[in-house]
């Protein structure tokens, strides 16, 4: 009999270094926002993502002014002085991307990338390319680490419970031999009692920090299951489909 | 209007550095098996249990040949070579503990406890004494961190139920701005489906590596509420009632 592949989840990234990704497929999850807006961007045409680390990486970015490239990022919910747009998926419809490359500098996000680099493979994850991550997943029948980018390090509600759908929907084709895989299936069906996703993620701590920000739209859009159905693949530099 | 003390949860030692336990109440919580452990033997008359990290002090304290000790622990379900007892909750009936020291050896529990030394104060939970655990909490209205010793850094299940469990009973006392906290009362709701606690448990890691061992009666005893209805707190060398 053959074996079933591993399926994981790491919560944070302080905890990333707990597995193994030696042929593991990698799935960056940072529900609000840089996953679902790299995928938002992704499927409206954006030609590539570029993730960066640093605003000044990114500053550089803009200095070529250089129409093909869209620069952008937040810090504490205000677009950074010299880039051009936010973090918000909503910014990036067709007619703003389409052909172009999006520069797009994240705190958490960027951060969990580049810890899975050794990774074989690092794709990304959100509610809305959720079945197509979870068919990929099955088809590839490879070793999973589902990798939530956490809030500094501080585990979040929404990221969990995006790991939680995917590990619910695709867990018999797997060995569940991961605690926290088992955790986030549980509160994942706990919030099905709710009248939607955003119901539930009500509580959490980033829910409330951006909807102080003004930012329920981008909250409600985030929730939203399977509306850009990309597989954004990173290749060491950025993201494609 | 005087503001509600924090509940917060620690879900592995390796996130306890993101929280500031200044002025807070922490909970170590080593479910399977030695915060369980700790609770039985000072509930069967233990006068003082001394937790220590090293298996080479614990066999110092045994060299001592003091009737007056117990030097216990286990590494991979044996008792270490030279130590008197295992860390079974069972194996402290009152005839064997009573009027003794318990000097017990644990890996995780044990460093999760250091961890903590700078907390107002220390206490132990665990199923066996969940209300006493409560109950102390609301009373004191102190801010709280509920520390889960995990396995070797990885979360596991048994020991984020129990948070569960506590954040349910209290949370209506305290400010719940911890998803984590949230994250661990879904997941004590979602276990209330099942017929008990240890047939949630099945999943878990720990339960398939114990029962391997052939330990059900100790998960089993692990998993009794309010059995041992104590409380015991760390006065920085030992634990008393």
């Amino acid at each position: 009999m053959i074996e079933k592949p591993k399926l994981e989840v790491s919560l944070s990234p302080a905890l990333f270094h707990l597995f193994d990704i030696k042929d593991t497929v990698v799935v960056i999850i940072d529900i609000f926002r840089a996953t679902s807006t790299i995928c938002a961007a992704l499927h409206n045409g954006a030609k590539q993502v570029i993730p960066i680390a640093s605003e000044e990486e990114c500053r550089s970015y803009a200095a070529l002014h250089n129409p093909e490239y869209i620069t952008a990022g937040e810090r504490s919910g205000k677009i950074i002085e010299g880039l051009d747009y936010g973090n918000s998926p909503l910014e990036y419809a067709p007619e703003v991307i389409a052909g172009k490359t999006l520069v797009l500098t994240t705190t958490n996000g960027t951060k969990q990338l580049h810890l899975a680099k050794s990774a074989q493979q690092i794709i990304i994850g959100s509610f809305l390319n959720l079945d197509v991550i979870c068919e990929y997943l099955i088809q590839s029948n490879q070793k999973v680490l589902l990798a939530c980018s956490a809030w500094k390090d501080r585990i979040n509600l929404e990221d969990a419970l995006f790991a939680g759908a995917v590990v619910s929907k695709i867990q018999s084709h797997f060995q569940m031999t991961c605690d926290s895989a088992a955790m986030v299936s549980a509160l994942y069906e706990q919030s099905q009692k709710q009248t939607s996703l955003l119901e539930f993620l009500k509580h959490s701590s980033h829910y409330k920090r951006l909807s102080n920000f003004g930012l329920y739209e981008d909250l409600a859009y985030c929730t939203t299951m399977n509306l850009n159905p990309v597989l954004p693949i990173f290749d060491g530099k950025a993201l494609h489909i």
